[in-house]
């Protein structure tokens, strides 16, 4: 049953655990990790795996597991899609994505393969349950909750900052949609603390945000990758109000990214050409196997 | 924007509900209402309306909305589709639905015509959270806990039993996918409550659970229709344990069931021909207007 021959490309964190995922899918292969290093200081746990600076020294690869960071998704999907291979991401740039889709449509469908993204969690499932929700009550509002968790777009932020050695910015979610950033940092010798908080706090990320900055001595000892979400939505379905409906979801992060790459993968491969966001795949197709079993035990 | 032609066919709680969301709908327009006794006795909100006793009655239906009781669904089904007239229902028996799909499967593409079954709460909307946690953590129990809320199933059953004048079975939620049945009964004159509530205790539809009965003067009066769900799964995405994911709804039961029919009668229209369950549809066709504008908001 091992029939989808996947390429991993990119090793850092989303490449760990959606490597993980892989090889403890029933339907796939593991085709070859690609890293720019390519086998030099190979890490203990890729000992005995195809390591490769370059996907076309794979063979047969079905579809490719972008596991880059997000602003070099579209250039690396724009090399491999031609190659034949489709390809699938986790591209978090929200507002980025409809012309990301449109650019990579083109692409895919001139060379005849799919490509599958910002699957990941937030853009990705959370993407399908703000869709249901939506659909199934289509008056009122939908609140996406985060946290608590790091966030790593405010983390760069603050490493930007002069004087700061290392940090962390949590994102604590106070309700509708509002969220507390929690930072924390290890200054360098020579700087000053209040100028530092200072400087966050009229960030163009914080600024708009209730903000504590707190120095410590380290900041890795603080780091750990749980994250969460709360969606709520109350609203109308037809004519009838007080609909109240909520997904709520404590997680390791890059695990359930590396798992949701895996599954997009799958519905890459059943797909007609195209490019695809997580919200355009039936359900069924994100899982292994036989619909027919799927519908009988899910349903 | 209103293109899209759909008759309700079955007027009771269900069609109601199913004719405001229709109404409601930017991109549907009422062709009728089908229901045995056609314009006769007709309710006070359906004058105006197209009343009909046969759908052969009405012009240019592209899509039926079943909302007649679960065991007569195949059988309009198979009347209509064959009129090249699409179909959605709700049926809601679980362990029908794989033989109901294969069935209307065959008439639908036989006559080049689609269908959406089980297009309800649950199975429905449902059974799209539970495949999207079976898909992002593959391991794990997922455990549906439904309520409070009036079960049909068991009122009908209850309402069996000799003696009973009126009965409501309430479901309560007590985890794990387990339930209490708290039920109320009215009794006819002359018959011994106790007798009537170890009948009920007995009976299959309550012997394997926690059951209460109550004698009440008026059933009616203890009747709403708000129900809910809880959806709970922890499982492994990989190799990473503990991932925690949760849906809670709380609803106006058959005001979400009418919603989320006319949202897969539009879903329907965008399939090519056969017999779909929510879970193989894509959610985004649930949504009415251009895919491009939800995907820019949503995902």
């Amino acid at each position: 049953m091992k029939t989808i021959r996947a390429a991993i490309v990119g090793y850092g964190n989303i490449g760990r655990f959606a490597l993980e995922a892989l090889l403890e899918a029933p339907d796939f292969q593991l085709a070859g990790i690609v890293r720019r290093s390519g086998a030099d200081n190979l890490p203990e746990e890729l000992k005995g795996y195809t390591v490769v600076k370059d996907i076309r020294d794979l063979s047969d690869v079905d579809v490719a597991i972008l596991c880059t960071p997000s602003r070099s998704v579209e250039s690396y999907a724009k090399e491999i899609l031609p190659l034949g291979i489709n390809t699938v991401d986790s591209f978090d740039i929200h507002t980025g994505i409809p012309a990301l889709r449109q650019t990579l449509d083109k692409i895919a469908k001139a060379h005849g393969v799919k490509s599958v993204i910002s699957a990941g969690w937030d853009p990705g499932s959370d993407s399908i349950v703000r869709a249901l929700l939506q659909a199934i009550v289509p008056k009122g509002i939908t609140y996406t909750n985060f946290g608590p968790g790091m966030s790593m777009g405010h983390t760069v932020a603050v490493k930007a900052i002069e004087g700061v050695k290392a940090a962390l910015s949590m994102t604590i979610p106070v309700g509708t949609g509002i969220h507390r950033r929690m930072v924390y940092v290890e200054v360098k010798e020579g700087y000053d603390f209040k100028q530092i908080e200072q400087a966050i706090k009229t960030d163009p990320y914080f600024v708009h945000d209730e903000t504590h900055v707190t120095q410590v001595d380290s900041v890795d000892a603080l780091k750990d990758m749980g994250h969460g979400v709360n969606l709520t939505r109350k609203g109308v379905s037809g004519r009838t109000q007080n609909q109240l409906l909520e997904f709520d979801m404590k997680i390791n992060n890059p695990a359930l990214t590396g798992q949701i790459l895996v599954c997009a993968a799958r519905a890459a491969i059943r797909r007609t050409p195209g490019c695809y966001t997580m919200i355009e795949l039936p359900v069924i197709d994100l899982l292994p196997g036989e619909p027919d079993e799927w519908i009988g035990k899910l349903v």
